[in-house]
């Protein structure tokens, strides 16, 4: 369990790095589906609304909500310093004639001992709204701003032990979940009815949540890299695709699975084959010291040989951690060596014309190689 | 259920929204959390990634997707001429070096006849996030942008019969998932494991998906307008606050009950009775041709009559259609006439400082009154 001291060290960490790029202050967004960049620092993930957590040169932290999340921000952040700002509203704009808000003007110029703030980072532009963007640029109109997504990319991309044991904990409460569902799924049922009983097995596991919007799909659909399950209903002899994760303390894993119930046509066999031997070789290029392009090189060479080129539609392997897809990412254009602490999904994924297929499991980078969290059922699945 | 016509009639109106507003085209963005801009006009809604849908002054209409969903939205958009392009991949700015991409500039100049865009029309600045502006202004460096979000208010605001039949449907499935609960739910489980009974409850009965994050709280924490669930251990003799929502073809319904199992402190009993009869009052007063604003004068008059004007946070309902909370609201400050078509979440919500409660059922204005499309136990429950 991640406690407050851990927050302190994260906010202690930010501070550091705003002093060496000489930043007055970095400005962190995060939104309900992608509440990382904000929980990091609080433990506090918005519902409805979007959030931000402002960290100064001199120390000073404030987590900025919405209008309608103060009794959620006091229960749920580590960082009690808080203020409710329109612009972090539901993105329906609704009013709230009855709550006081604060201006971003307000809290920028109390900033760095009343100097206020004239070089800003910002962090989560690829997720920060317009509003809230043009709101900071009134309230600062003759500030410089950078965007520094690297700076949090850094501090998140080498797990603790503590996040490392949170992330293996989802990864073990997905997989159980997983077997909970194939023990009831069964053609017939919906790939809705099916994601129904992938969710109850999870939460009955323990997951604190999911750690994105766990699909099942069948048939022509599993060529959908990513899913959203439907009232279709699952039959024999064809692929059935899983993907599930779920979140503990804000970390996440993935999980994904093919399988078929009834017999499994020749196509299909090679297609599992070629992608369950890719998934393997992946799993063991994984080591610290490894390069993340060679890796991608490796592994989509061999299956490009098998023939399968075609249905490649990313690399091998992805970062996880708080989100269920994060940097690094290994692919052929990476610049980075694998190192002790990074996690990683592995995540075989290959997409033909009228079926698709995926393995993926959560793992993580040790001194000596690879740590697999769960490894349930890496084979081809007929049942 | 919703046909090929219906979205293309959809585009047609948006088309005559620009011509009216002599715009050369309006640009509609989405997120998977709030799809219901894009999903309006097309079904398709992102997962993981952003979107966006380009409606000109000539009649084109462009899906722009990231470059993972390129066969999701094959599959799920009734609009199948669509582009992929960078700035609506997933927030961790994932590289994909082998997929091919298009650009706003390509996109922008073939359009209008090759006259391009001189007047753009922004709708859901409150979601589009920066990185997708800032490209649109690079390729748009001279035209005129303006923010039209009641363009598509206006639209959505009036219900047809096909979108009341998916609402309610939405409603009754809430419902019948909410009693699936009840009878399962009881002292000593976790906050979580009951929104596992609402969720298995909701999809039992045919959810398509959640119309927002499920939540029960517990104790001083249903206080909280907007909850998580979370570890804590349900008791006896305290608050317990299920809210829930399903989603059916993009349409969400609102359903929100309070409940004791065992006995009801008097202070408690007050806050119950209270806020039923602001309930009831307010489902009574909705009807067409009244003042939103005079209904809420009425409903927060009573309350603060009976001395709980310090648990107010907001209006006594809001709209609800694709989002769980849309435009319009009914708000002390609402200048708008209810209408026949169109459909609220009545939300009597009260937050003290030891707990809070929610009374919140989804209906609609008819030529008559008001359509309830769940009452289920709308009551003082003690179990």
């Amino acid at each position: 369990m991640l406690t407050k001291d851990d927050y302190k060290q994260r906010i202690e960490a930010m501070r550091i790095e705003c002093e060496t790029r000489e930043l007055d202050a970095v400005f962190i967004f995060a939104n309900e589906n992608e509440p990382a960049n904000v929980r990091y620092f609080t433990n506090y993930r918005p519902v409805f609304e979007t959030t931000a957590v402002v960290i100064s040169r001199c120390g000073e932290a404030v987590l900025l909500i919405g209008p309608e999340t103060e009794a959620l921000a006091l229960a749920h952040s580590v960082l009690q310093n808080y203020r409710m700002l329109q612009p972090f509203r539901e993105t329906s704009d609704p009013e709230y004639p009855d709550i006081q808000l604060d201006t971003f003007t307000d809290i920028f110029s109390e900033m760095n001992n009343g100097l206020g703030i004239k070089k800003l980072g910002l962090i989560g532009t690829n997720l920060m709204t317009v509003q809230v963007y043009e709101k900071i640029q009134e309230a600062l109109p003759d500030a410089v701003m950078t965007k520094e997504d690297y700076l949090l990319r850094k501090l998140r991309m080498i797990k603790s032990k503590k996040e490392l044991d949170l992330i293996r904990r989802a990864a073990v409460i997905a997989g159980d979940g997983f077997k909970f569902a194939l023990e009831r799924i069964h053609p017939g049922m919906t790939e809705l009815e099916a994601v129904a009983e992938c969710l109850y097995g999870a939460y009955k596991y323990g997951a604190e949540g999911t750690g994105f919007q766990i699909w099942c799909v069948s048939g022509k659909a599993t060529n959908q890299a990513i899913g959203i399950p439907t009232q279709r209903v699952i039959r024999r002899d064809e692929v059935v695709q899983i993907s599930m994760g779920v979140q503990i303390e804000g970390y996440v894993s993935s999980f994904g699975r093919a399988f078929v119930f009834g017999n499994i046509q020749d196509d299909i066999k090679k297609m599992f084959e070629v992608n369950l031997a890719s998934n393997a070789m992946t799993h063991e290029l994984i080591r610290p010291g490894a390069s993340a392009a060679e890796i991608a090189k490796k592994v989509h060479g061999f299956i490009r040989k098998e023939g399968f080129g075609d249905c490649l539609v990313y690399g091998p392997a992805h970062g996880i951690g708080m989100m269920e897809c994060e940097y690094p990412f290994i692919e052929t254009t990476s610049d980075f060596i694998l190192s002790e602490g990074m996690t990683f999904a592995v995540d075989s994924y290959l997409s033909g014309l009228k079926y698709g297929m995926r393995f993926e499991d959560t793992v993580a980078v040790t001194s000596q190689g690879e740590e697999q969290f769960c490894d349930y059922r890496r084979e081809i699945i007929s049942l």
